[in-house]
């Protein structure tokens, strides 16, 4: 009966643990993991590192970025930026402003998805197929075994 | 012992209940949904019906649309279609194409996001505050007590 009362408890604590919400402590460390991220792409860019940049997509074939036209696929996308911005001078100097974090809930605890919404700002001297110098975008984010990781990228 | 292994039994029951990925069935029963949504969103807006139009929208002040700004709340974001298609002539038939779905896969069970990219047209004879009758959309579906509804919608 012991046994059984203890099982009982640990099934208790189990379900806690699933069912419990994102704690504030998480929300916070959830958050500045994708702050650091999009800190790290800009760094990548404003250095020329296409490759270094593209860490914040999530390397997967269903990876998805909206701007013209829909484009799917991790190496699709890096293709497009190589294209777009052909060297430095395209690519300039980022920036983003506005941005705004929103951590999506999970019935089944802390938050496994995440919207971003913000502006970006090129500073440059040379302008390739890439005309644009402002905009807007919104991130679809997931977090995986490699962390937060962008998963559709819509700008414009 | 024997009440032991039952109660070890049923944990493992429920642990493969909570672990278990979404079957075909579930996959197709929420395609299926949004779709719906999509399709009576569409009707709701050729009969002139914007607040019908607006179910498909999660009721919530988080509720997000990037247009040419980010724009937040289910109220802002009808009056914002209100003020731009301000008659059933600015509004037009509109209609959807490339729709793509894809469920986001929760660690804990069946999906409770989705991504939806597409394209939208307008057929009308008059023009108000919104100028673009073409454009590609990325919606970000949650689902909730009140079935699949968008919490963002970026429309470029």
């Amino acid at each position: 009966m012991r046994q059984f009362f203890l099982v009982l408890v640990l099934i208790w604590a189990g379900a806690t643990v699933i069912a419990q919400p994102a704690s504030p402590n998480t929300t916070a460390i959830d958050t500045a993991a994708i702050k650091a991220t999009l800190a790290a792409q800009v760094e990548a860019w404003n250095r020329g590192d296409v490759t270094a940049f593209m860490q914040g997509y999530d390397d997967s074939p269903e990876t998805t970025f909206v701007g013209a036209e829909v484009r799917k696929g991790y190496a699709p996308i890096l293709e497009r930026y190589r294209t777009n911005y052909a060297n430095r001078a395209q690519m300039g100097t980022l920036s983003f402003s506005n941005l705004e974090i929103r951590l999506l809930p999970s019935a089944c605890g802390s938050a496994e998805y995440a919207v971003v919404t913000g502006n970006f700002h090129l500073e440059r001297t040379a302008m390739g197929a890439a005309k644009r110098n402002d905009g807007i975008f919104s991130l679809v984010w997931h977090k995986g075994p490699q962390g937060w990781k962008i998963v559709l990228d819509h700008t414009s």
